[in-house]
This record gives C-alpha cells, structure tokens and sequence, in this order.
C-alpha cells in the first residue's frame, strides 16, 4: 500500500488508476463529467423506479476465443450452436474488444479485485498445493458491494488458493460454494480415467507400484475438491475429487444461484452474485449434443441451457429490467496443452499468452431498459473496469478503497452509452509477473522477445493485422518513444504504488469437516528435526515469488 | 470433351455432375425430387407475377477472408465497416462456407463454366503474356442464359486470357468491358509510382539504365489495360495502363452496370450482369474512409456505398423482388505476398493455399420475397454451383451442356429454403493443376506433404480445428479408406470425361484500335531466322502445360 511519502500524490479520498488513465482523463474529464450527469439521472430514476440499486450477476467460465460464442455466423464454422447467449448478445451489448488476463486464477482475482494480479500476487494458477491465495487485505467487489447494501454469493470456480485467508467467504461473500483450485487435479482421479496425468503423479494408486519411487510425501494428497460457507460462518468441504461428485458440483452451484436470486427478489434486497461454472471441463459428456462435439463446444452447449433458464426466471420475477447480466471467459482458448476442440478463432495465440489470443475473451452484457439491444461494441475494456463500473452501479463508488492502485476504470458510459464511450484506450497485458506487451488503440508493443539491437522491432497495427503475424518497426516508428513513454510511467508509478503479495500460509485449514487427510495437507511429512533447513522457507525464496513483500504473519 | 467410348456412361441428354454428386443423388435423390416440385411451383408462381424469369447480378471481388464483410462483429475488430454489404446479408443469406478456387483466374473461369479450372486449363493466374486463355468451346453461364432469352453484359476484372478467343464477347456476353490481366501490371506504372515491382522489370524507363539489359525484347510492352466490345461487334482497348485511366475504369463498370440494370428493366427483358470490380486493388487511396485504413479495407468500403445505391435502384426500378444479387470474393485474403491489411480471420492460409483460408470466401444472397432474410448458413457450396442454380432460375437447365462434367451442382434449394439444403457435401481443392485436398462434410483431408510411411497423416476435423493447425491420423482413421475411394473416383470419371486445354494463340489480336505495340503484342521481336529452334514451341512444352490437349488451331 502506499507509503506516507507517497500519499500526497492525490488527494486520500480518491480512487488511484494507473497513471495512463490521467493522460485520458486530463483531455476527456469534462465530456465525462457532461455525462456522468446524464448518467446519474438515468441510475437516479431506476432506482426510484425499482426502489433499490440494480442486481448484479457475473457468469465467468473458461477459455473461449472472441466470437465463439454470441456470433452465429462463427458458430456455424464450428458445428454448434448457444441461442441463449447469443440471444442475450443481441438483446444487448456484445463486447469485441474485453480484454482478461491471461490465464484462470490471474483472470478471477482481477475481476473481483479491479486489479492486475500483479498487484496482489495473484499471477499464477492455483495447483494444490500453493501455500498462498488472495489476501485479506485485498478489497473484492464482493466486499464494497456489502458496505453498499448487497446480499453477495460466489457459486463456482475461484481458483483463488487454498490458505483460509483466500477463502471466498473471507472477501465478503455471504455465502459460497467453489473450488480453491483448478478442476484438473478434481479429475485425474480413478473414477475419470483420464490418461493425461503421468502416471502416479498424483494418484499413485492407480498404478503398479514404482520401485524407485522413494518419497511418497512429496505427491499433495488429501487437497479439498470444493468449499462452502457463509460469511463468518463454518466452512465445510463439499464431496469429494470423484466423477460422481465433479457432475453434482455445476447443478448444485446453478440451483444455488437461482435460489439466491429468488430470495433476494423477494426480499426485494440487491444482490450481487457471480456464477462461475466449472463445466467448460477437461472432462467428456458421455452423450454429445453438439455436432462438434468436443468438450468445450459441448460445455457451452450446456451452459447455454441454463442462461436461458435464466433469463426466463429474472422476467418470471419481475428484476430483469433491474438486473444487469455479464457474460465472459476467463480468457482465451487452451490451445497450448489443452482438450480437442480448443481453437484459435480470430486471435493467434491462446490460454497463458500476451497475444491477443489470450487476452481477448468474449463478453457481453444483458440489461433490458438500460442496456440498448443490437450493440456491438469495439471499444477497449478491461475486466478490471467491471470492478469500477459495478460498484459505480451500485451507487457503492465511496467504498473502492483509495489506498491503492485500483485498474479498473469507470466505464459506466460505455454500458448505457454504447461504441466509443470508453474510458480507456490502453492495456498492460502481464504474463506471471511479467510485463509482456501494451495496448494502446490499434497499436500494441511486445516487450519480450525483441530484437535489441534494433529500436525495438515488436510492434503491431491490430487492425490491419489482427492476428499479430507481421511485427513492424519503420511504418511504426512514431510508436516507439510514446510506448516507452507509457511503461516508464506505469512502473514508477507502481514505485509509489507499490505492489503487495498473496496471503502465505499452511493450505486447506479451517475446516470444520476436514478428513485427516485435509488436516495434514502441506504440512511436512518427515521427521523435520532431522532436516538441515527449515522446509517451508520456500515460501520466502522461490522466485516465483520474488516480487512478493512478507509483510504479514504467516 | 468425352470421347464416343465415354458416351455411353450417362445418358447424352442429362448433365454429367463429378462422381461423388452421385453417391448423393442415390441417398437423397427422392427428398430433393419432392423439393424441386416445390421449387418449380414457386419459380412458376414469380414468373408468372413478374412476366419474365429472374434478373441475376453476380457481384465478385478480389481477396477477402470469410466474415471480413457481412459480420459486423469481426469488422469492428478489423475497423472498418460496410454498412450496405452487411444489410444485404441480413435480409438475405450469409454463407458460411462457400468453396472458391484459390486463386483469381481459376476462381473466376470456375464461376462462369460450372466447371473446375482444372478442366479447362484456366487454372494460373493471367499476366502479360499468357498467349492462352478460355477456349470458346467452354459454355459460360453467358452462353446458357443468352440461349434462355437473358441479355448479358460483363464489367470488370476477367483475368481470363489475351488471346481473341478468350475475350468475354466471345463468351456470350451482349456487351462487355473487361481488363484480360490480373491488374497488378496496370498499376506499376511511372504514374503509379509503386515501388514494389521489381526495378526495370516491366517499366525500364522508370529507372537508369542498367549497361547489362541487353534483351529489351523480353519484357512484354503495350499490353492491354481494358477492353471493350459488343457480340459480334469490333473490340477496342478503353484506356491505358495509367493511373488517371486506372481510376476510371471501376466508376465507368459501376455506371455501366447500372445503365445496363435500367435499360433491361425499362424493357422488361430478363438480363444476367457480372460486376466483377478492379477496386480491391493494389493501390492506395490519397484519402482514406475508414480507421483501419488498409488497401483491402478502404476498397470495400468504397464498393459497400455503390451495393447500397445498388439496391435503392434495384427497389425504385420495381425489379427487386424479381432479382437475385449474389456478392462473394474470388478466393481468400492476399496475405502471402500482398499489400497491407490482408490478413487472415477465422481460417489458416489465404489466396493460392489449398488451407481453408485459400478456398473460404464471403458470400451472400439476396432476394426479396424469395430467399427469407437473417439467414446464416453453414452448408457447403462451391462457386461452380452458381452456374447450375443461375441456369435453373433462369429456366435454363435445358441449355446446359451434357458432354462434360459440370462441377456444379443445383443448389436452388439451398437458396429458396435455406440451412441444410446443400446437395453437395464435399469439395474437391486443386492448387493449379494438382488435386491438393478433399472436403468430405467436417472432415478434410490433404493429398500432398504427406508422411508416406503413415497411412497419410494429413485429416483435419475442421469443426473442431478450423485452422487446420493440428493434423491427426489416429482420430480420423475411419476416413483414410472414405478418402482414397473419393479421389480414385473422381480421377476415374476425369478418365471417362477428359479434362480440354485453354486456348493458345498470339496474344492481343483482333483489336480494332490497337496500337502499334499491342498489335506487335507477343510476336518475336528477334530475327527468327536466326534462331535454332521454333520460338513458340514452348507453348507445347512448358511444364505448367503438361496436361492440355493441343487439339485446336494456333
């Protein structure tokens, strides 16, 4: 957080953006202020109308490439179809140009965060066992949206990290239900048979006996497959890593959602609810219902079900002209590594990379009344900005804390207004914590991998050449000084805005109906007086974690 | 054509479609009998309305990827739009996945014979000299309709050949105005100032002299820029290759269309016009409309004003509900060795690749009253297929010629009912004169760089990989033996109807106005008493000519 030499760079009670957003803001701020104006009249009236703020619902899944879904046309290329979200796409904003971070866990803890992950340590993905996750000294939408009112619920995938700081019903959800890690290590199980995982990597069980296989305490065992809680309540463990109970865990999470919006629409009570399923899986459907049929096409196929389901209740309840719908990807396909069915559509690149493919995902947003139908939009926005843009919904601004850099930027117009009311014209695309590349309008400047002996020879005109397959230096060359420019800014004022790190700890503890197994997770599995070194010293030296300050107990 | 041994095969008076078309019309021929009684009561019905069978406006342009027009969505990525293209496809049909050949000749001989290039020799790309061209005993669409009562016209690009037999008014074309080359020649000029031809290599006069030129005669100088001409009429060259000249060759074809369009409709006499622009050029515009600002981009933003003022006149003629406008490109995106801004968008590869990329081009229908708009369709057509569903429209199937294979197959009710209509389900890719892949529905498979020790490894699943990046064997094993049985039957059915060559003879003859170098055009410009051999024997020898039947007058 920003020290006291720091503190007089704005004033205390202002939200900090990244420095590029002032060089907007200095020669836009009094158009967005003309409408700001508009804005709030409009957010003033519904809310009279509706007598509370507007309901919030977020539904995140995984890896999926720009146009896969919410373009038709694209989908006839692919041999399946999502008329529910593509309906909903056309019933409202479809979003060409959202970009993510590059991978799931970054991807989550931005969205809830309105930070890049970079910020807080949350730069990688979360494998049992990590020793970390997102800290409490982070402040989630979750949390501001709760000053502000809001009943919260988190139904999904978190992927946020397995110490009990991290825990979803620790960043001010009211209740929860989701998984502290990636679904992979949920289905290398017997049940799944899946043939990807080395053998005995993880489950040891399923294989004859290695004879060389001489430390069986360095495999993780007894990791938790999903949580649930309740705010200040006990958090238990919910089923187990089988087949049976990986294909109960999306219906109950969706039942779950449903049930939280009809309470609180009878409550009459705002609410704030992210469904992130776990269903875009590595994992078949034993009866395909797509002409595709691969998993990912198949997972939405299901998905898309459901989102109608949805948009069916929210009218049954009379809250859809006061409920505001986001759909998206966590980020681009799994193209490196991943399931058949994974594709590049427009983008090259995918999962884990700073080319567009990676960081470009599908988005949309579904709002009768507020929400103009037919829009698709080319501006660019950052799942950072939904943190912002939500809160300022929620007429919950006063609660983003002003202590830090807060990514996000307000882009409230660009959802009531439509194409080319963006507050932003700029992206830093990290990979871990990397700065790898940055976005500004129609050009982008790849950091890594150039040619240092000239002045820089990674530079692409995204319009002309999307795919990113031609980098220039001469026809770009006016770019040069003004991306440096950029990234110096970025990071010095990230020297007065310093980053912090994860939360560090022993993972999974805290849970009311651990097995042993869970109890015992992470912790050392021989005799530690016979050991030269402390063993959990790692958490300090591992450079993974360089860039982390140990300022918390542990 | 087929020779008496091969008469046998089919009756004389029914069109010989490839082999495979068979295999279908076994499975399906019963279902589409029934739909074509349906069709005909529906052509029946408009005739009778209108007194005449339906205008036909055929409106094809160079180089485009799929989705580059008639997706909104994509152009915002690509920052351009075409407004008037776009609304075009939604009130009408926006295919998916219509087959061109790749490359402009080919692709372009293929749409007016029904026929594969590679069955008529048109199958290389037409620059100064060829001394070959389409032979007249090829029968365009021209020919088919004029013996049906249409008048007919050509304005545009034919890069069809130099040789007098080639010219589109001796293909059945009542009036024409056609550039015969590719007009890459046209445009490196001294006036052009494009620096991307080699130095001296067509205009020396742009450059110092170089003391080691020492053949100034093996440059080819005074060829034609456009020709001009009526049935039966004298052919005069319009223009020359200058930039001025250049410049008003597209807005002379749009106003000749249209003049064309307007005369007919006053007359009430059924017309067939080809608007094949020169627009989507390799040459800049001084003052660019559009954000993304590239060659390709401001071409078709400029064709998209004169596609809106097209269907106003085609509405305040009263003729609209009577005329079918199709809009496609020739084959996909420039990309390997063209200007700025050809780039790929959901398919690998682009013009001349036997890649998806190569052979998936835009395209879309329209038709008021008969073909039901907001139709996206994801069924296989090829651009041969034209041919045989214009004749059929035109209640020309009679005129079709029956001694030769026709490639295209009837898609009227591809057209007239929309979505999993298609009679063909598979396309044959020739790169030149080599058979290079096969498209089976979903599957593909790639006929040269094989692994010969595998069982060829080259099949593609192109629902679950569009891009054709990940090749797979195993997976598709069950296709090996279904491919191999398609090609040997095609080639098979080629054995009973051979394929005819192009037509060879001096270039640039019969010119009424032709200057003094266009009518030296092509002649030795040697002492040719003084040479060893015949120099024109290499018309009979040179490799790319292995497979034509030298069986007519040179």
């Amino acid at each position: 957080m920003a020290s006291d030499d720091n503190a007089t760079v704005l004033p205390t009670n202002r939200i900090v953006h990244d420095a590029e957003y002032y060089i907007l803001e200095a020669q836009h701020g009094g158009r967005w202020a003309a409408e700001d104006q508009d804005i709030e009249q409009r957010l003033a009236a519904l809310r009279q109308k509706h007598g509370a703020p507007p309901n919030i619902i977020h539904i995140m899944w995984d890896d999926t490439a720009v146009g896969e879904v919410g373009i038709p046309a694209i989908q006839k290329v692919r041999g399946f179809e999502t008329p529910n979200i593509n309906r909903l796409a056309a019933e409202g904003i479809n979003f060409m140009r959202m970009y993510s971070e590059p991978s799931c866990t970054p991807s989550r803890a931005a969205v809830l965060t309105g930070r890049h992950p970079v910020r807080n340590g949350m730069f990688n993905v979360a494998f049992p066992y990590e020793y970390g996750g997102l800290a409490t000294s982070e402040h989630t939408i979750a949390k501001v949206l709760s000053k502000a009112g809001y009943t919260t619920a988190f139904y999904g995938k978190a992927h946020l990290g397995d110490v009990e700081e991290s825990y979803m019903t620790n960043h001010g959800f009211d209740e929860a239900l989701w998984t502290p890690y990636n679904q992979v290590p949920s289905l290398y199980t017997a049940q799944g048979q899946m043939t990807a995982l080395a053998p005995g990597v993880m489950f040891p069980e399923m294989f004859a006996k290695d004879p060389y296989d001489i430390d069986p305490g360095w495999r993780p065992t007894g990791f938790v497959f999903a949580l649930e809680g309740t705010k200040g309540g006990p958090v238990r463990e919910f089923g187990r890593a089988t087949l049976e109970d990986y294909n109960k865990l999306d219906p109950e999470m969706q039942k779950r959602t449903i049930e939280f919006i009809r309470k609180n629409a009878a409550a009459k009570k705002p609410f704030y609810v992210d469904y992130w399923p776990i269903m875009t899986s590595l994992f078949g459907f034993p009866n395909r219902v797509t002409a595709n049929g691969a998993l990912p096409q198949e997972a939405l196929a299901r998905l898309d079900v459901w989102i109608g389901e949805l948009m069916t209740e929210l009218k049954t309840l009379g809250i859809a002209e006061n409920t505001l719908v986001i759909l998206m990807a966590d980020n681009g396909p799994f193209t490196h590594n991943g399931p058949s069915g994974m594709a590049e559509t427009l983008y090259r690149g995918g999962k884990g990379d700073y080319l567009e493919g990676g960081v470009r995902v599908p988005a949309m947003a579904w709002w009768p009344g507020m929400i103009a139908p037919g829009q698709t939009v080319g501006d660019i926005l950052h799942e950072t900005d939904l943190f912002r843009t939500f809160a300022r919904f929620a007429g919950a601004t006063e609660q983003v804390p002003t202590d830090r850099i807060i990514d996000g930027v307000d882009q409230t117009a660009l959802f009531l207004k439509g194409d080319t009311f963006s507050r932003r014209d700029f992206v830093f695309i990290y990979t871990g914590n990397v700065l790898a590349a940055t976005v500004k309008g129609r050009y982008k400047r790849v950091w890594i991998d150039e040619h240092p002996g000239l002045s820089g020879a990674a530079f692409y005109d995204l319009f002309t050449d999307p795919r990113e397959t031609s980098a220039k230096m001469l026809p770009m060359f006016p770019a040069k000084g003004m991306f440096s420019i950029m990234k110096a800014r970025h990071q010095l004022w990230m020297e007065k805005y310093p980053n912090a790190g994860e939360a560090r700890a022993f993972p999974l503890t805290g849970i009311e109906n651990a097995r042993p197994e869970t109890a015992a997770a992470g912790r050392p599995r021989v005799d530690v007086s016979k050991l030269p070194f402390d063993p959990f010293e790692f958490m300090k030296s591992l450079s993974e974690w360089n860039d982390i300050q140990f300022d918390r107990e542990e």
